[in-house]
């Protein structure tokens, strides 16, 4: 099934750019999930500045090339799901070679999405990839968590993104639904992210997948100096 | 400097157990923060046990010796601190042998305390460890967590959990900093956890040691059907 809603009739309908009449179907792009690599990081650091941006953080962001590298990719990485764990979303005009990652547990996540109007991506040449057709439209970052009332591991979600002009096509569904499949794949007990309780469309979304929003809980940051000062309370 | 506050005075204080006057250096207790092995299954099988009924929560703990065993200590187990890690809370009336666990990047923690009163156990045979003197009180169990925007990993405490007959006397402060600890000696830029909102005294306590608590934002959390369902929403 599409995420897209698909064109609710068969009949031709009218494109927004000045072209003449252009059936929906003509209207198609084609979505890749795929584990990212060590060689995408500069797209990866350029998704989590917009990130910033987009929430006003940018003074809070330190995020370099070298220093996601590092702690995403470091030597002798885990394996993927076992650590911090990034999901990059690839469009495409045409579609993708349905090829492996060669990644035990995981296989590429093809989706056609059917559109109302094509999209006009002002930033295809920063974004696109060695492919030249493909564009690096989104992320997803999670990694392990861990329930103990369960005693199963479970996957947390960091940071999901897609840039602006991929928004509102069902992209976010995708890249969430991809960790599901692979927390349901592995036998994991729970997918858990946090949201800003003044995003209530955020929070309605969450809730019509069927996620409970936990109104007591309060998330707690030690950081900073106040982490150092109480990491010698033992000394 | 210890965690739990020194007397008053030098001068003795009458017991509560009906002995005779007993001078406060007389009621010490010692205790070691060591990482947990599979052997430790058992006793922290049996503090989750307890915490499940410290929260009223009993209904929602399934989690048996043998699926703690198989999640936490897996064959070819990944070193400590880079997935779910436990510090176990042991205590004894005499001091700990300086050991080390031969476990790179970290040092057993020993503290003594010193207290108003000695301590009833009543439990303590169910908790004795195979050190004769050696009785487990607690446990906290923690895993890397990231941040993009610091482009750094952290620890995510789960649970934090000292028994009954132990609390209010510094250990809770203990466990804490040891993993504060261990974050800060890995260049980790964060320590983050949960907490209830009505529990205004955990709160202050966080407050005091410097922890910031995040009011806007609420986890969400995606479990059982709806997480089966919402993974097949690409198939």
């Amino acid at each position: 099934m599409a995420a897209a809603a698909p064109p609710p009739s068969p009949s031709p309908a009218p494109s927004a750019i000045g072209e003449d009449l252009i059936p929906f179907s003509q209207h198609q792009i084609f979505s890749r999930i795929r584990l990212a690599t060590i060689t995408d990081v500069p797209h990866i650091h350029k998704l989590i500045h917009q990130m910033a941006v987009f929430e006003k953080l940018t003074h809070l962001c330190s995020a370099t090339e070298s220093s996601l590298a590092t702690t995403l990719f470091p030597p002798n990485s885990p394996p993927p799901f076992t650590s911090f764990t990034v999901f990059l979303l690839e469009v495409s005009k045409n579609p993708f070679n349905p090829i492996s990652q060669n990644t035990p547990n995981f296989t590429p996540v093809l989706k056609t999405v059917n559109l109302d109007l094509p999209i006009n991506d002002t930033e295809e040449e920063v974004f696109r990839t060695i492919d030249d057709d493909v564009v690096v439209a989104g992320f997803v970052l999670f990694f392990p968590n861990y329930s103990t009332f369960l005693a199963k591991p479970g996957f947390y979600i960091e940071d999901i993104f897609v840039r602006e002009c991929y928004r509102r096509k069902g992209f976010g569904k995708i890249l969430l639904s991809a960790v599901a499949a692979q927390a349901a794949k592995m036998g994991y007990g729970r997918v858990e992210w946090v949201v800003l309780d003044w995003n209530v469309n955020a929070i309605k979304f969450y809730e019509e997948m069927g996620a409970e929003i936990m109104q007591e809980w309060k998330v707690c940051r030690l950081t900073g100096d106040a982490l150092q000062a109480f990491a010698s309370v033992n000394i």
